[in-house]
């Protein structure tokens, strides 16, 4: 199993305006092959800083690679990403293997 | 739903040594209410560490939050941590709230 996760510095002014963009965004995720679990985290409050984690599981590192070069991919990132003002920095990727699992 | 991460900074010559126990280690989180899941994610290796999480996800805060006081946690973490020399510096702890799901 594969973990990426993506983590967003917001405007905590901003937070509802990015949390609706991601409810209302269509991801096409379902008809991924591979794809588990999506999720968004909202971290605890830091000085002007909301942050948060977007969150997905996936049966291993090739199937997220795999999306990432897709036309599902595309269309789910076609609309652009948050809106203008949300975001205080640039979005942190970073994937994770599963090593154990209890 | 609720997920708990701590961040392990971990010298690369050790990293066996430290999912070693992990592996060992009785967690007894089967018992506790609440809890979902565990799951230890290895990272990318960067200039001379290895980042691990320790990855636990919880029906809310508040089943882990009694967790951490209760007698399971103890008994968990009655063995003591991490093998001397395994950690390059304190875990970092971070809590997360699921605000969407997809």
């Amino acid at each position: 199993m594969y973990i990426a996760m993506n983590q967003f510095r917001v405007n905590p002014e901003r937070a509802s305006d990015f949390e609706k963009m991601w409810e209302e965004r269509d991801s096409y995720l379902n008809e991924v092959p591979g794809f588990k679990s999506f999720h968004l985290l909202k971290g605890a409050l830091e000085e002007d800083v909301q942050v948060y984690i977007s969150h997905s599981i996936w049966q291993n590192e090739e199937t997220f690679t795999d999306w990432t070069q897709s036309e599902a991919f595309q269309k789910a990132h076609a609309r652009g990403g948050s809106p203008s003002g949300t975001l205080l920095g640039p979005p942190k990727f970073s994937g994770w293997q599963v090593v154990l699992e209890k």
